[in-house]
């Protein structure tokens, strides 16, 4: 069943979730700028880099705190090093890929993971014709090794690109292991134990936003 | 530059988008339901279905009428029927998916788009040796066909499935061709012309969420 995540994440976060997804907003936007050499930027900008308006800008960083100096702006690179801590993709965090069909493969090549610090440290799968191939730098291994082969790897993360009905199988499987962050592709909605959190990435909802938002147009004659 | 898929939007909707998700998840639910042979169901069934509470159940339906009797509850198949119309997916819903890598092949063959009558009508590709090939019943169409191809099949919304460098044209050339609804999976911004909405689909941001709840369940002592 599709689900929103707020309601499975345990516990409920003291921060509302769009300010977390916007912060990453910001953090793309601050590593271009900085790539380009900006090295100071107004709330202003920021609105025009993003499409974000100033005062939600401000109003997100106001839950970690005190930031940028009035008429002086934000440092590009000192904001960029607290946003990235603050998401905690400061440090480089290992992410185990369960799946390696076509979604796994799309995910394990997927741009920006590198970027922002995430890693796919290890790919498994439960097809004895997948298991040993080597894809992306990367050798399939059997579904069953997880909790041996994560002793060592220590991943906290794992990503679901498995069919529906291999889920929760595979949602245990990583819990088992020591996972206690799930990112779940699968349509369905998943039992997980207190403390481990699980986010939701449905197409099948976005594609109703749009289509709720196409009759909308449509109505106002646009 | 990833991006908050509210601010690109435009116009602003009336219904808050959380409550449009959490829309999908109740019909995911009612579907279910219904093929149960659960005839009747009250606001906390609801909630026991779907983690979501009675509560925000009942004042997402507000938005929209009247629901249910109080005592009674609601009839499964004539609330199936309403939310599927609020999101106009009580009709096929034809999309042309652009790309056909390995996330546009995970993307036609992925389960549950058919069950909203989201139905896939052609997949586009601009790669040689891609053209003319057949994949989950489609031929391969070249990019520059779309225009033409689409006055036939009149799809007013498009997946994006194509790499950061290709998405911006791939969308100016989906409008060209008369769609107005995107879904764009390249962590990257469109520019795109007024009564066009687009929504964005990316791990990034759920992966970076994830990554902070960790870090706030560790400091609970979870």
């Amino acid at each position: 069943m599709v689900q929103t995540p707020t309601e499975e994440s345990a516990p409920l976060p003291k921060v509302p979730i769009p300010t977390l997804e916007r912060l990453t907003t910001y953090l793309r936007c601050l590593v271009d700028l900085g790539a380009s050499d900006v090295h100071t930027i107004s709330s202003a900008q920021i609105e025009q880099y993003t499409s974000i308006s100033a005062a939600q800008f401000r109003k997100d960083l106001s839950y970690f705190g005190e930031f940028g100096k009035p008429g002086v702006g934000y440092q590009v690179a000192e904001l960029e090093a607290r946003i990235a801590r603050i998401l905690q993709i400061h440090k480089l965090q290992p992410i185990l890929l369960i799946g390696a069909g076509n979604l796994g493969m799309a995910l394990a090549a997927y741009p920006g993971l590198t970027e922002h610090k995430f890693r796919i440290v290890a790919l498994f799968d439960s097809d004895p014709n997948k298991i040993g191939k080597r894809v992306h730098g990367m050798d399939i291994i059997d579904f069953n090794r997880m909790g041996e082969i994560n002793i060592a790897l220590q991943a906290q993360m794992a990503i679901l690109a498995v069919p529906t009905s291999a889920a929760q199988a595979a949602a245990d499987c990583a819990i088992q292991s020591g996972v206690r962050a799930l990112l779940n592709f699968a349509p369905t909605a998943l039992k997980v134990p207190p403390g481990v959190v699980v986010r939701h990435v449905s197409f099948l909802q976005e594609l109703a936003v749009l289509s709720y938002h196409l009759t909308e147009t449509e109505k106002r004659g646009q």
